[in-house]
């Protein structure tokens, strides 16, 4: 008798879009249960993810219901998991405890279950994890075919479970062949069946299958193949009508039953298909290639198990904005009292999908970045509200770079500014609002952008269609000509980056980053002169001696905070050496809007004419205001120039991959305030910016 | 000008031999500490394990007053380290932690130095490190190149230090390229100042090597490579040739001039060669055909971050033997107190060596492993001697393969008891002299066996040792044919199995499993009838019913232990089927005598006729006692039956890999005890062993 084990994971990320929510209830979730429930012979273990299982709740509390039906009639197993849905081994181990302990309470609560497995989020093994779940009475969960190949199994020695432990704590791993999950529900049922049968013949008792849900129905294309033409019914229905060799069963009864086939120590993992997407964009590539070379050669079955790539840690070096919310997260996470709404917004903050970036749009998708920050900022708050002060002050290693950072906070914003990093600022948050006005995406090279001269290569996709529908992995796209729209920045995108443009420097140029750049100011080193924190304010002095061509040229810049929402930049600017300067200085800003499409959401440029209200790429002059202005949030930052600027503005845009296909979306804007400078030998100039943050709409 | 950050590490393991010390001393330590000392502009880090400086504060305690006084000119840095040279991540963190801080207060103590850096042993890297290390002042560790690939760094991109974080927790990384390890001693001088000119050339501002000392005298042929033609003291003076250029830097000092050149996350990982020792051997094959095939085709250098083998944690999975001992560890390490000698004993327990095997003998090495079990029962009886109790009894997973086993100990005895293993013994340690007899290795296969067919090809080494000599992974062996003495077992040999030999067994055929066996009990699962403590004796019953042939059988072993240093076992064979049993029942024990070569280490067979003193391979009858007897260790393990048996024995042989080349091995003693048995349908029979340990000589 073969038992077939199935796990379906239902996941929606916190601050998903409400009508995404709607869509894969109607679409996927509910279908699928209601399938479930007319069948009661096929038993399932299911997942479901804190968000979605909040938004069900308020929603659709019918399928919570209905799934609590099938959980008393032992249809359903539910398995337990970081509530948010977060990588367990990527966040502090009293944060990945809460969040598991939290699931239980809830499984408990409303299913009256005691559960005994959890759902890995993406498969990311980490061998600290039977220690990190030590006591919260998760005994197994589940893994990929990768986990156990990289252990040293081959494939004969996968249909079972496995043992693994640390310092003693012990979990038992049960592994999905990765070719279970491409047949299902991409192939014939009849295909799965046979390839099942096959396995049962071979005299093994475990088909094991845990997925993402999504695959039965909101994955394009899905839901006509899974629900509307049959797909799902029909495989059920095959199950029934094979009982004589093949049932369905819970994966915590099969554990229960068969005892582990030995020990095994996988190394850290995720599926196949994640190693190669953490690595940096040319390693990626060539990763890429081996697995074709050796696909093409016929040697891949036989190489697989010793062939791979990086681990879900690289994307917080691949992704310096995903580090930004990681270090961030784990800053908080420390100060933060042990319980209550801090620790849960934390939590909500944990939220993996917006951390990293393969097949999904995840970092790309700003609504989830700026979810994250909102959390964030909600449990920063927490800190200021605890703190009893007007204003503080941190310098530390915040990034975890090997420098330091410092933050300053008051009630209404928090800075943060990098020395290092062009004496820039990598963070302005308002606190009211909970908005990281900084939350912009640095245009980078991916390996998938080598794809784009290949579009219109569509064969393999369409050879595999025949055989059923073609999954997401396979998918391809139509020939609209991406490849002239990738920009590569040379620098991360953070604010109050000092430029001098050299001759010829245009807008356009500037945009692509195809411009001279006389200074080595960009992303050089200031020197911190000062980091004095007061009752009522602080002040943090940067300095650098650096060059614009042949001159030499001392930067200074003040920023001083007080307890309101704003900062003061004094610049001053002293050429220090026998040559003159001419150039022109520009102030680097990149500010995000949340969207490129919404007439709500605008600059305003004042100066001696009119008041202009602009979006898009531009160029205005003779300015001495200008102001960020995002109605639907209620709120603006106001710039005030101390002497007229130019500004240069242009939507940063970049070509990411989702499941969709490929995607061109609006990131942020970048601002650059210019004026020319002139500075004889030993002369000096003076330069302010006051940055206002305002809640009024105006 | 280009720094050669240079770390030398040295060590000896817990428990090896005297002479073995004493020969690295001379050859090796005593003349690398002189040459130092007479190139003072050669600088170095250097990490001696604590055994090592142990041996050295007894016996050549002027070596170390040379090494302090070249700490004291800043010549030398000491590296930290886990004091006896425990891998940190596979041991709990509170003596990963404890064993750091005591190496500290060590070079504190001795060189006045507070170290920063920390050796970390065979590079077996984990996630968890930064964290484990937390506040124990280490800022540093050396890696691999193979880590750095495996973050998705290339070649380029290595040379300087990357920071790496748990938690927010942070330490940073060098890595020695592989090219470096075998260019240094083993190629000439002038080809290693060429290589280094080259990366000078280049621009690059670190060369980073970071290795084993025992490369610099103790390999085969190295002192006379290394020290008496003089490599070193060559190299040393081409150092100072080249001052223009070169110079050496110390690690510290290196780090503290030169940030970070960006973040890492390596996943866990050694260097490359043991991840392929430490997969199973049909894999580690396949993996080396890998390598060849690669290196063969001209795409390995493309390839390399991508092909990769298994973790250390995985010799716990092919070893049983180190499973045991690690598992052992753990459970003691819960159990003992924080500090005093039960403690210091658990972490001498803790040293990595006799827990794996890749190129030296590792667990081949017999009085490794002896001094590890040695070490864990003085932890071991400390438990006892607190415990207050005469006998004590724990029911648990001890060895975490999902089933329970069962230790008994009193103050003189422990026995471990696996209910899945055939019901037998897989511990029996004596207390008093901290001796576990059960200590033997069982015989399995190992990838280099594929090499035993190919000896005689040794081109490859000798090519090579033109241009130097070979280093140990080239060393070839001489033409004996060791592979006919190659036997693998097909179980693990515990003792207190089980056997029903059918008709033509024979010692011989017995003794290279290669014999008909009738029943199904050698290691299938015993029921765990009862496990009873009282205050002065336990009683573990276990039962099985099985098969001889057509027959059924129901064994029931009764195994009874009282405050002494022995054990009655009463056997009740009944026939519970319709058919006759006819066979021979054949108990078996593996026991370590711990030398075939020694006279004072033999049995004794006592039977109607006189007293025979026997070793090696026999087969006596008609005996009523058996000893055996191990005189230097003032131990003899007596067993008394209730019936006339016959003994078989043989010593249990391997064919290892070390740095020498093949060894064939003692492991350990296998014993079979037999009498013929017939049992017509229903009918029972009794049989009695018991055990005796004795500490007196006779």
């Amino acid at each position: 008798m073969l038992n077939l084990v199935m796990v379906l994971h239902c996941h929606q990320p916190v601050g998903n879009f409400e009508h995404v929510f709607k869509t894969a209830l109607e679409k996927c979730y509910g279908p699928v249960l209601d399938l479930l429930e007319s069948h009661p012979g096929v038993k399932v273990g299911l997942h479901l993810s804190g968000p979605l299982l909040e938004w069900m709740e308020k929603n659709r509390p019918d399928l919570i219901e209905l799934m609590a039906n099938m959980v008393e009639r032992q249809q359903v197993e539910p398995l337990s998991g970081g509530f948010f849905e977060p990588l367990l081994a990527s966040i502090p181990v009293r944060d990945a405890r809460g969040q598991v302990l939290k699931m239980n309470d809830y499984l408990n609560r409303r299913f009256k279950y005691k559960a005994t497995g959890l759902w890995l989020t993406e498969r990311v093994w980490d061998p600290a994890l039977p220690l990190i779940l030590e006591d919260t009475g998760m005994s197994y969960t589940i893994v990929d075919d990768t986990h156990f190949y990289y252990a040293g199994l081959t494939d004969s020695e996968m249909y079972g479970s496995y043992l693994t432990e640390k310092e003693g704590s012990t979990l038992s791993l049960l592994a999905t062949p990765m070719i279970m999950r491409y047949l299902i529900p991409f192939r014939f049922v009849e295909d799965v069946i046979t390839h099942l049968k096959t396995q049962a013949d071979m005299g093994r008792t475990l088909a094991m299958y845990g997925d993402d849900c999504e695959k039965f129905g909101l994955w394009p294309g899905t839901h006509e193949w899974v629900i509307k033409k049959g797909w799902l019914e029909r495989f059920f229905k095959a199950i029934e009508d094979n009982r004589d060799w093949l049932q369905t069963t819970l994966p915590g009864d099969f554990l229960e039953t068969n005892s582990p086939l030995g020990r095994i120590y996988p190394p850290q993992a995720s599926y196949e298909e994640m190693t190669g997407w953490a690595l940096p964009p040319a390693q990626s590539h060539i990763l890429e290639e081996i697995v074709a070379d050796l696909k093409k050669e016929g040697r891949w079955d036989k190489w697989r198990p010793f062939v791979r790539g990086g681990i879900w840690d690289n994307f917080l070096v691949k992704y310096d904005e995903s580090n930004r919310m990681h270090k961030k997260m784990l800053f908080l996470s420390k100060r933060i009292a042990d319980d209550g709404d801090a620790r849960e917004s934390l939590w909500k903050a944990q939220c993996n999908c917006a951390y990293w970036h393969g097949v999904f749009g995840g970092l790309y998708l700003g609504h989830l970045r700026r979810t994250v920050h909102e959390n964030l900022i909600k449990a920063q708050s927490s800190i200021m509200a605890d703190s009893g002060k007007k204003i503080v002050l941190f310098k530390e290693d915040i990034d975890k770079d090997g420098y330091e950072e410092i933050l300053v906070w008051n009630h209404e914003m928090g800075l943060g500014i990098s020395p290092k990093k062009g004496g820039g600022i990598f963070e302005l948050c308002h606190l009211p609002s909970s908005l990281n006005l900084t939350d912009v995406l640095t245009r980078r090279p991916e390996a998938y952008h080598y794809e784009l001269v290949n579009i219109g290569q569509t064969e393999v996709a369409e050879e595999k269609h025949e055989a059923g529908i073609p999954s997401i992995h396979e998918v391809s796209y139509s020939g609209q000509d991406l490849s002239k729209l990738v920009v590569y920045d040379t620098y991360d995108k953070i604010s109050l980056l000092d430029h001098f443009l050299g001759p010829g420097a245009t807008l356009q140029g500037y945009a692509v980053n195809d411009y001279p750049e006389d200074g080595d100011f960009v992303q050089a080193e200031y020197s911190l002169e000062e980091d004095k924190v007061h009752s009522n304010s602080a002040l943090i002095r940067l300095s650098r001696k650096g060059n614009i061509g042949p001159a030499g040229l001392r930067l200074d810049k003040s920023i001083m905070v007080k307890k309101e929402a704003g900062a003061t930049i004094d610049y001053s600017f002293e050429n220090t050496g026998s040559h003159p300067v001419s150039t022109t200085y520009g102030c680097e800003f990149n500010l995000n809007l949340y969207s490129d499409q919404d007439p709500q959401r605008y600059y305003l440029c004042k100066g001696s004419g009119a008041v202009r209200k602009v979006w898009e790429t531009g160029a205005e002059d003779d300015l001495t205001g200008f102001e960020l202005v995002n109605e639907p949030d209620n709120l603006r930052l106001i710039f005030l120039f101390s002497r007229p600027v130019s500004c240069w503005f242009y939507p940063i845009m970049t070509v990411s991959k989702s499941e969709q296909g490929f995607e061109y979306t609006y990131q942020g804007t970048s601002l650059l305030f210019l004026f020319p400078m002139h500075l004889a030998p030993h002369k000096t100039e003076q330069f302010q910016i006051k940055l206002e943050l305002r809640s009024s709409p105006n």
